[in-house]
């Protein structure tokens, strides 16, 4: 396999509290994200913090979707890196967003697998 | 939880290829990496591919460590991401980068949770 890879970093803010807190919701979304970029998924690990926040992983062929959320600051810090050139990050990163309700969001896509390490492209909303 | 976060993201190059290969060993490096930085473990998910390569995550109170590792171009494509001022990323990267046996790699600090999005320090060997 290529080690050619798409890393997208998000940060989303005024997020949805509600959805924040909702381990299973964010699963789910998480798997259908993944799904919804054309990758396949391999293993799905969440966890549920006290009183607030979810981590989560969720591991595909093509490498890993994760999130971290701060239901208390309205924040998700959300990672969709993907191997290869057929999967498009951002497809999974838009429906993150949109399911979250993010009202802001800040992005970079660190291209990885690719020798010296350089930020692509810087996109802002 | 405070949002502030270091997020290490590491290009390992010429790696042990048996070392990359080995599912149960880059398991057992990843959570001793977590514990080594003082990180509290939480969930940890790996899976194996064929005939190459792993992809796992070790989902620590402070948010993540990931690898996927490409035993046929000696590459480990490694992120290592703690929230809090605590814990310092950079150790469990070195002690991975060490256990791997990588003869070169590339670092970069992407601060997460403060806002805009922007590249810290670049280190490279």
């Amino acid at each position: 396999m290529d080690t050619m890879g798409r890393h997208v970093i998000a940060e989303l803010w005024e997020c949805n509290l509600d959805i924040l807190n909702d381990m299973e919701r964010l699963e789910k979304t998480f798997v259908n994200a993944a799904l919804k970029a054309g990758a396949e998924v391999r293993e799905v690990a969440f966890h549920k913090f006290a009183p607030f926040g979810v981590s989560g992983v969720v591991i595909i062929s093509e490498s890993h979707l994760t999130i971290h959320s701060f239901p208390e600051h309205g924040y998700a810090s959300i990672d969709v890196y993907t191997c290869g050139d057929i999967i498009d990050p951002h497809v999974a990163v838009q429906f993150i967003e949109d399911e979250l309700e993010a009202k802001t969001s800040e992005k970079i896509e660190v291209p990885r697998g690719m020798g010296a390490v350089q930020i692509q492209n810087i996109k802002a909303q």
